[in-house]
């Protein structure tokens, strides 16, 4: 804490800089049961939006972590709700307004099956389950992004992209209604998911910023320092 | 050990009735890509089989551990091979043979995505996706059941089911060519899928023998020392 503060304090910074600012943060997966054995999900540890959300408690702002199922221990001091499937995340960001950032990290499955059975599907049932029939998730990002009222100051969305990482995040930017889009290249052979670093390009109306390989907990530490600059800049009032 | 080769004695039962017997066990849920970040899966946390594992270990057998994604660490002394799909780990059961036992009580998916893509699926492609393509997985129980050459003396298969428990079981004691099933009720209500307990029936020729509601590591003790009683009784050849 005093070694915190004195080196905030030589940086031209305050310690807790967010302090009063309240920062929501999705993380994980979402999990879309097909049957009471079998789901539907996207491959994320929580890793990042983890860190992001323990990054925005350092630095003094009331944090609400919003999680899909992860093997990982909630932050110390971090508000977390668990959730499985998109609708609850949805309804959990929803309870959890009105907030000041917005951040969202969790790989929220895109696509749930349209008929989810109460009993296990059988493989040699007489009408053979050959397709599963999808319907679309609600887009977390964008419902909150584009709320008419309370929607937080700062809206930041996490992409997931295998090709084309900046040119598919920048037209994020537009279809989501969001300030900042922090984009990755998930492909396989870079490691990132599940592992421990991220190479990430953070967008927005300015233009992309490409930041070396770091550790996730140093993404997180440069992101929230972002924010915080960036609420500085604005007297507390985010640039769109 | 001494404690142990006591309670051995006491009981008129050797401390490592397994000694030199090869066990095979299978565990966890398999994955299956759609995608670099989608995939369908199983619920499974694993607790049931590699408490088998370390059960078998425990009674001096050598066991191997051929286990899809967990969170659980490998049990001591196991040889633990990890593996994400179906084909994987049926690949990685018959490089694990020969074995004298065998138990799979991994959840394998029974499906995956006919048309596995390289790159992430986009929600707003032009040909929007509406269903996902199944293609049956391999029955990794019934094709080592069913092996003509190295099938294990005994092989054991778990089914999860939510309704008809026995009478399914037991109907997969024939369509499997297994000698044992453990059955259980997985439905929601239960608890039983990602929790610390278990009620099992074990079906064999002989009928359906209802077990009282134990820790998922008593499930596991039980069933070893029903293996080792089988295996003295016969002379160190299982009966069908």
């Amino acid at each position: 804490e005093i070694v915190a503060a004195i080196a905030g304090h030589l940086s031209g910074r305050r310690a807790r800089p967010l302090e009063g600012v309240r920062v929501l943060v999705t993380a994980g997966p979402t999990h879309e049961p097909i049957d009471p054995v079998r789901y539907l999900a996207n491959r994320s540890s929580g890793r990042q939006g983890y860190a992001v959300a323990a990054a925005a408690q350092a630095l003094g702002a009331d944090t609400v972590l919003v999680t899909g199922p992860t093997a990982l221990a909630p932050p110390d001091g971090v508000e977390t709700v668990k959730v499985e499937t998109a609708d609850e995340m949805l309804a959990a960001c929803e309870a959890a307004l009105p907030a000041d950032i917005g951040i969202f990290a969790a790989a929220v499955a895109d696509w749930r099956v349209k008929s989810r059975s109460e009993e296990k599907l059988k493989k040699t049932a007489k009408e053979a389950t050959t397709a599963f029939e999808l319907a679309e998730n609600p887009d977390i990002l964008r419902t909150i992004a584009s709320r008419k009222t309370g929607r937080p100051r700062l809206v930041i969305g996490f992409a997931a992209e295998t090709e084309n990482v900046v040119a598919n995040a920048t037209a994020k930017l537009e279809t989501k209604g969001c300030d900042w889009i922090v984009a990755n290249d998930v492909s396989p052979e870079t490691g990132v998911m599940g592992g421990q670093e991220n190479t990430v390009h953070l967008v927005t109306a300015e233009g992309a910023e490409s930041w070396p390989k770091l550790g996730k907990d140093e993404v997180a530490r440069r992101l929230v320092d972002r924010i915080a600059d960036t609420l500085a800049e604005t007297g507390g009032r985010a640039a769109k």
